[in-house]
């Protein structure tokens, strides 16, 4: 009986265990077919496929945090990063890591998702909304003027369970990655809350207002890159393309 | 009976999972004190400290995997963040986070360690040889040349749990963290393996072979921060002070 007993105990647990290492980084509805499949491991192994990873990145969060006591940061950033998180969960996407302030989040992985590009985008503009409540709660502490800068790019990356024995994390690598996060750097020198490339605006194209930034050269990429704002979703009316506006010439950001 | 055994087994699995936890961030010896200081949430509770940070990374890397096949990235992954993790742990270090192929690692955290820089030194230098074997290894899938940057510096972070509820790290943040990014990031522009910032280099003069290579403006820093290559474990004669070799003009790394 004994036995019996604790297989049974241990069984829950394990699978407990299980559900809580993967709610790290997957939304309940993906975490529950893991555990369904009974085969996470297999389903996580690494693969070269097509993502839109989005970068978000609170500007000037490290000098502002240096003002602020430890205890602020820490209660600041477990609301912030579960807020923000969740919204990523609500679109399906996979919370890939923290860093900081930043969040990495990737979409059409572990499992196809045919209309990921769009649902960055959405979780993109839900982030910009979401901050009004946060902004009204931490201003006191923040400066009331905390904004966020989101960078989506769209393309084959390698995903999977990466790491070492100690410390496997489902996460994403390649230039597809880093193109993503040097978005996220330009937010900041074209002053947009939001800049897509061209890859993920032709995914998404029509489903949201956007505003052509024109071409910047990437530190590492032979071709420059056409990127764009997101305004916010469509209107009815089509595209907003503007004039490019005055373009700095090179992301220059090393991650 | 059966409840005081589910409490038994409950237990031991708890310490077990509470152990496999800590393993990610601690050395193994870190991990036992905190295990029997049966609080470790307090332990890691999140302050203000003086830390040395040591970012490493392989040179290239990204370009690298783009060829390789997934599981050959996964292979060699394990493999070198295994190694190195170990080397950090043997030098008392915690490791904050893998970045792909980046190592985030912190000295003098979560407990005291008195000569903290000494040992984030001593792990750079470990790294480069721990490569040599790995270059043997997988030499044929990486090309022969793989190389590895490590950029260190020491100041005041804020350091503890970090994160949403769903996922706490143990990490630090602040300006110290950034610019031990872009020291690391310097290395490629430098051509050198390992550079420490002034900072450090005060904590662990007459220790090793240096060489000042000037000052270097760093973005978000009104002062220029004076740097040095670490050449290797001192032998007996002071410091190799050679004149400042030719450096760039900006350390342009972003995070």
């Amino acid at each position: 009986v004994l036995g019996f007993v604790t297989t049974v105990v241990g069984n829950v647990i394990q699978e407990q265990r299980e559900k809580r290492r993967l709610s790290r980084f997957f939304s309940p509805a993906v975490v529950s077919k893991l555990i369904r499949s009974h085969d996470a491991d297999d389903a996580l192994s690494s693969e070269r496929r097509v993502v839109t990873v989005m970068f978000s990145d609170i500007r000037g969060f490290t000098s502002m945090s240096e003002h602020m006591a430890p205890e602020q940061v820490q209660a600041f950033l477990r609301e912030y990063l579960g807020t923000m998180t969740r919204a990523v969960f609500d679109h399906g996407g996979t919370v890939d890591k923290y860093v900081g302030d930043a969040i990495v989040a990737l979409y059409n992985a572990p499992y196809d998702m045919p209309d990921h590009a769009v649902q960055a985008v959405r979780t993109a503009l839900e982030f910009q909304e979401r901050l009004g409540p946060l902004r009204r709660r931490f201003g006191q502490v923040l400066g009331s003027d905390i904004r966020c800068g989101v960078g989506i790019h769209t393309g084959e990356a390698l995903v999977g369970s990466l790491g070492s024995e100690l410390r496997l994390e489902y996460t994403a690598i390649g230039d597809t990655i880093n193109l993503g996060s040097r978005l996220e750097g330009l937010t900041k020198r074209f002053d947009v809350p939001i800049i897509i490339s061209e890859a993920t605006y032709r995914e998404v194209r029509g489903q949201f207002r956007t505003r052509a930034l024109g071409e910047v050269g990437v530190r590492g990429r032979a071709e420059a890159v056409q990127v764009y704002a997101v305004l916010g979703p469509a209107d009815g009316t089509s595209d907003v393309e503007g004039p490019p506006a005055s373009a700095p010439a090179t992301a220059g950001a090393d991650r």
